[in-house]
């Protein structure tokens, strides 16, 4: 099985366009798989979809990728066509990498992990939902890292002997270039983050409200939603 | 323009199979159109796709239909191919409007309006997302009703005279037979409130946690997500 290199987490996750600078709209690939969790997807989708630059306009082209063209089956069933294949899909800023039952299938496909590995080196940023943990330690790319997944996968995480630090009481870790978030909505909070990260809170919070999410980077007890990698 | 009729509501919403003894396993359709917003019918899917009864099985099939077979384009260029058509739909329990800037096409297409009549009467509830409130007060079902819609949309919704007391504030309005909910990530809400109310507190409790959801039917200042129709 082909390991792709890890490229060098900058843990300030810093970017030149940060702000109210950002003029440039990222591309953010969504991948897609049989059996993947709809939730998983659909969240980060409608996030990076709404979002918007300080001056308003939209943030992020989001398409969807797939390793094979033709309806992916989507875990109960909905049948979604992926807009791209990966061999065809030019280098994306954001990768989205979803979980759902289909990734204990992937995470032993060669051709899966040599794109997931690829496509996150050459992204400016990973996010990853729920299970979809699984993949990006399959892939490599959680050595040196801090990761959390879906809390009922944990065990298999660990089992991965990934080279994480695994965070279970986390909602979204932030390791720079790598966000990795908890099951299913929690990938709504992970891009969310991303939004502020990029773009700045304002935008978060017009996302948000975009989407009339009750969002205040904090859960109810008041603790924060994203713990930065250690 | 056909008016469906409008049933009579049954204000406690009180079902046969409320609780543990609900042993059938309803059926969800959820319309899909061009135009549709993703997370106004990806949140409902997800929840009803998760909710299990009390013994553990499937308490849902969950389907999507359009009016024509082929491809939806949603809001934002996801793709989706509908399971089953508006014409060979068998009778479904419980009907799914979603939003999106699509509405605005459909409130004035009359093949649709007559589906939404007629599959809401038939149905024993439907929930609208968003701007899905726009489709009902078009097909005239709420006319002494209780509504809501997106906080952006509220003065359409006004404006199409449909006989319904909005109620701005609310997140969720529940009829009985009929729930209505705010915006995009309300949908979310308001599947788990019908969850709550089919199959019990516990089953919604569990389908939250199978989502990593943090609900407890109460935002985070204590007030209950769901308001009764006066």
């Amino acid at each position: 099985m082909p390991k792709a290199p890890v490229m060098p987490v900058d843990p300030a996750g810093e970017c030149a366009f940060a702000g109210t600078r950002c003029t440039r709209r990222r591309r953010v690939a969504i991948l897609l798989f049989d059996e993947v969790e709809v939730l998983d997807f659909a969240g980060p989708f409608e996030v990076f979809a709404v979002a918007r630059t300080a001056l308003g306009d939209a943030a992020f082209d989001v398409m969807t990728v797939a390793l094979e063209p033709g309806e992916v089956a989507t875990r109960n069933g909905l049948r979604v066509v992926p807009g791209a294949t990966t061999g065809s899909l030019e280098a994306t800023d954001i990768l989205v990498i979803p979980g759902g039952p289909g990734t204990r299938r992937e995470m032993t496909n060669p051709q899966m992990l040599e794109f997931v590995g690829t496509a996150s080196c050459s992204a400016e940023l990973t996010l990853s939902v729920c299970t979809g943990a699984l993949l990006l330690g399959a892939a490599g790319l959680l050595a040196g890292r801090s990761a959390t997944t879906h809390w009922a996968a944990m065990g298999e995480l660990e089992a991965l002997d990934s080279g994480a630090t695994l965070l279970p009481g986390s909602r979204v870790v932030d390791n720079g270039s790598l966000v990795v978030c908890a099951g299913v909505s929690a990938g709504i909070d992970g891009a969310l983050h991303v939004v502020e990260r990029l773009l700045g809170r304002p935008q978060a919070e017009a996302t948000a409200l975009a989407m009339e999410y009750d969002w205040t980077g904090f859960d109810r007890d008041g603790r924060p939603l994203v713990t930065a990698a250690s």
